[in-house]
């Protein structure tokens, strides 16, 4: 079971001599829960197979305190009997797991979109914020009114609270991180032939995040933070 | 209680011999639900006041169904006493009554913040769905996953489904009066110097829908349609 942050470590664990392809058992499998290229999750599910090894994708939603708790979402895909043999286990760690049938890339497609999901939800989030207080407003209210009625989803309540008091300590989610699923979910839509106007600018608020020197900032800097520089508060 | 579609016509309604200013007796108040800008909300307050009326903004979340159901978010904004007054109407009119003050234009501030936050998470699950139709999924799994787990808020729930399905039938909200909320959201923005470039992203999707002469098509289809028409799909 490992979950990784970038495709290249990943491929550093994988590969070479002592590499897992080379050192699991036959028949083992490997469960990837690392955020990753649909791409990657393919290939390396094809080269588990020729060892006789197997890959099942399982990125997870959740914040570290949502793993804590096995408050966990869990996405899956891959080949179907690998599923049912690690079924108990994966329900143990989330409470609920989603499969999405048997490309492997799969499940990776769902976490990228998701991940691009919830940064587009910040940006939403701070220039709605951002033009009630310049109006004069109370961002705090404004946050709880939408989080407690049209908008009362886990992300928009506890993104909400973050971006309405510019709290952006402790750092949970590394803009650097945000901006590599960005990257990845940008690769997807440009092979896709996908205008994403959205995606491009969440990508490029974390990519001025890193411009910065910023790398190490929580993703909800990089983006609601963006917002407010740019209209001078 | 007066709830009209814009500003223009909320003033031919409220000036002129036979308007409400006129015709409204003395301690009488306008409950205003219309989504208009806040200084229109602003300037008409202070036009009752000069003729010893009232006005109290109350502008409303929800679509058709949730006003019959009397499932309405009511959110208010002026003078205090009058808020006392009117308290139990709207109550029984909508499921809770949000207070933002006494500035008349706050309410309306929050409802176009409001509205912006609608369409753009539009906009958001239109680039998702569509990204994930490209790889293959379904665009329908996605977004009931989403809807059940860390998106599960009406808003996602609701326009998610449409937006999945493409499906634009029967016209709930037209792209006129959506791009009309974008355009005050915009001049409020404007007006205080603040960039908003997903606010401009999605005033533009329906400034396109209007260009092409679909001012009466609903505005999921205005954004999402041209998410997936931009995608060559």
């Amino acid at each position: 079971m490992i979950m990784l942050a970038e495709d290249d470590v990943l491929y550093q664990i994988c590969e070479g001599e002592e590499g897992l392809l080379n050192v699991m058992q036959e028949g083992a499998i490997h469960i990837s829960m690392s955020t990753i290229s649909p791409d990657t999750s393919r290939d390396l599910s094809e080269k588990h197979r020729h060892k006789n090894q197997h890959y099942l994708s399982s990125p997870v939603f959740g914040r570290p305190n949502a793993a804590a708790e096995a408050k966990l979402y869990i996405c899956t895909s891959g080949e179907d009997t690998i599923k049912q043999k690690v079924k108990s286990i994966l329900e143990l760690l989330g409470q609920a797991v989603y499969d999405f049938g048997t490309d492997p890339g799969a499940a990776n497609v769902v976490k990228l979109a998701g991940n691009f999901m919830i940064m587009a939800s910040m940006e939403t989030m701070a220039e709605a914020f951002t033009l009630a207080e310049k109006q004069g407003l109370d961002r705090e209210q404004v946050a709880n009114f939408f989080g407690e009625t049209v908008f009362n989803a886990p992300i928009y309540k506890n993104y909400g609270t973050l971006i309405a008091k510019k709290q952006y300590q402790p750092v949970g989610f590394k803009s650097s991180l945000g901006f590599k699923d960005a990257r990845l979910a940008s690769k997807m839509a440009l092979d896709a032939e996908m205008p994403a106007p959205l995606l491009s600018l969440v990508y490029n608020r974390l990519l001025s995040a890193l411009a910065k020197g910023n790398n190490d900032s929580d993703w909800v800097e990089g983006i609601a933070g963006g917002v407010s520089n740019d209209a001078g508060i």
